[in-house]
């Protein structure tokens, strides 16, 4: 049985992966005073007075809403709310698992913009945090952007930035193997969507200085057609020399590949046209944009991928429970620039100089410090 | 410490009743893999494909979202969402405990009538089944109508429905006790928000044909000023005689009095002028419409409240576990009229002829009877 009949048995054993469980009992009359009427008057009196205290008396501290329009789910596509379920409770089950953050999957039965917002600025007072999923470029960085606004919540959507914080701290450790500069590596993104924007951004916000992005049709330049709003706005930060051509053009003198693309659209060829040691972030799933071993034979130094059974993968597993457990515990309303770059940081610094190596640049999504040193990284850059 | 004072201790030490809690591990990368990418893709496709597999596959089946506007929460009145938190979450942990029905607490920051049914349509596919709760009356009546004509799972607001099913399973054992017929019995009932209609609603679904409403103004009749449009249906099959006059005019040679009131409302000269073996429901909260010692000593044969402390105790925690427990596990699409009833007769059925006297007409909130046949009930009844 191969990984995908064993999960649809599995998911229909589990009929949903996620349990609501009390935290009190209520076996007598007294717990029912107490848990519910009259006793609950109380607290509902202290919040109504002092609206801040219902952080105080209510899960909204602890706990966040998984949203999806089911827009651009996985690989999948455009399956909509009910198809995109089983990957939200997946969410919600490593956002309890990894970071004690509880998680409650919200599908919405719309996928126009303005609904979307409306309805998340609606179901918010139950909420501490909206981990935004699976949402489609270019509508999810208007809807993450008026959220943000609107709410006093920190409104996060992990396609863009989980992955983005997990490139950074894995690039981060390749300079440390590879003694390269950021201000003078040559970067270049392909793929121009919510990864590809949110890595680029983050990379610029880190320091790098030299970053083109492609996508199918090639370079991205200020007179490229069909660019969304998004898109144009990042031709006024990349490729500063408005470059055109191919990909094996923008490679061509490259230090670092980052691919959020297709299966294996990079060559051999593209890759001995970099400079050496050249880092490599192959990120199709579940086939990279070319196979670590095909990379490392035309002369990359290091490969990472989104896949398990090769080194170095790109998990943003590592990153988003502990960017909302710290985001929780401090109150941040927003999830800052500094705490993604901090959470980064944090995560770089958990492969020890002994331990760094071309094969092991990233942190184990099972090593119990993560969520620790992200929670820790983004709580003390909260202003 | 009275129990005020307890709760809040209690609530800021829970700091949220509800947590959510993983029904899968994931300790390795192969569980990763089930729970999460690659493997779930598969549930995903199957629902994409097969609408209905979201029952299958995900939490659907076994979750209900609970929805205020905090427009109506408790006896605090209007407080709005966040301080209406504490007692959806206490809800939530009466849905788990009792009726082993996963819940999720919503509270919403609007109460607009058109603005609270696209919100709960729109996050409706995540949810087998939506409790709406503490809603103001008449909105709470168009709301969940309105919801049940557009979703196609079960939609019921407990402050109705919950209070009326669990009224006529005391009504029905009071009959018992005292012989009357139905068709026969003269009812009063005093409120005209949520629950007194639909209370009335229900007595006259079970076959009561002479209930007469009333509330801060005495009779509720044809020419009654500023009813809302669902009292105003209600002149249409209630009080046909079109009397008018006080409440004590509404009880004297009245058998059943049911108040959803207020306070010390009800006097020993009103009960003295009742019919003999009259049965009263005394359920404003924390202080009923007549003490039962008081009620008792002017006549009446079985006296009922709200309150824990009394014999007889009318509480909806009978009544809603079971009924979304049925309702989902049926999948039902709507909770019927028939269902309430036969919620309402299971529930009268567990207190045998043995038990059943004056001082014991409805079952033990902690009874563990209950949930099974009250949701065996609404099961049987879905069509």
């Amino acid at each position: 049985m191969d990984v995908y009949e064993k999960s649809l048995q599995l998911h229909e054993q589990w009929a949903g992966k996620m349990d609501t469980v009390p935290k009190c009992s209520v076996q007598t009359r007294e717990d029912l005073s107490l848990a519910y009427t009259p006793g609950v008057a109380e607290p509902c009196r202290k919040i109504a007075d002092n609206p801040e205290d219902v952080y105080k008396y209510t899960q909204k501290g602890n706990t966040i809403a998984v949203v999806s329009d089911g827009s651009a789910v996985l690989g999948l596509g455009n399956i909509g709310a009910a198809a995109a379920m089983p990957v939200m409770e997946g969410k919600a089950v490593l956002f309890k698992s990894f970071g004690n953050v509880n998680a409650v999957p919200i599908c919405l039965d719309t996928q126009d913009t303005d609904e979307i917002i409306d309805t998340v600025i609606r179901i918010a007072p139950a909420f501490g945090g909206i981990n935004l999923e699976d949402i489609s470029a270019p509508r999810c960085f208007e809807i993450e952007q008026r959220l943000n606004d609107a709410l006093d919540i920190p409104v996060f959507h992990d396609d863009q930035h989980g992955t983005a914080i997990v490139v950074l701290a894995g690039i981060i450790n390749g300079l440390r193997i590879t003694g390269k500069k950021k201000e003078e590596c040559r970067i270049v993104v392909n793929g121009a969507g919510s990864a590809g924007i949110a890595i680029t951004k983050l990379l610029l916000s880190y320091g790098f200085k030299h970053i083109t992005m492609a996508d199918r049709n090639g370079i991205i330049h200020k007179d490229y057609d069909n660019l969304n709003w998004m898109q144009q706005e990042m031709t006024k930060v990349t490729n500063l020399e408005n470059k055109t051509g191919s990909l094996a053009d923008a490679m061509a003198g490259a230090d670092i590949f980052v691919g959020v693309s297709a299966p294996n659209i990079v060559t051999q060829d593209m890759v001995r046209s970099m400079n050496s040691d050249a880092i490599i972030f192959a990120m199709a799933n579940p086939v990279p944009e070319i196979m670590p071993d095909e990379a490392k034979k035309a002369g990359a130094r290091i490969v990472g991928t989104g896949r398990s059974d090769f080194p170095n993968q790109v998990n943003n597993v590592i990153a988003f429970p502990g960017i909302f457990r710290g985001a929780l515990e401090g109150r941040a309303s927003i999830i800052t620039e500094e705490m993604k770059l901090a959470a980064a940081k944090a995560l770089a610094g958990l492969v020890s100089d002994d331990e760094l190596n071309e094969d092991f640049i990233m942190p184990e999504a099972f090593d119990p410090r993560v969520s620790d040193v992200v929670s820790a990284a983004v709580k003390a850059n909260i202003k």
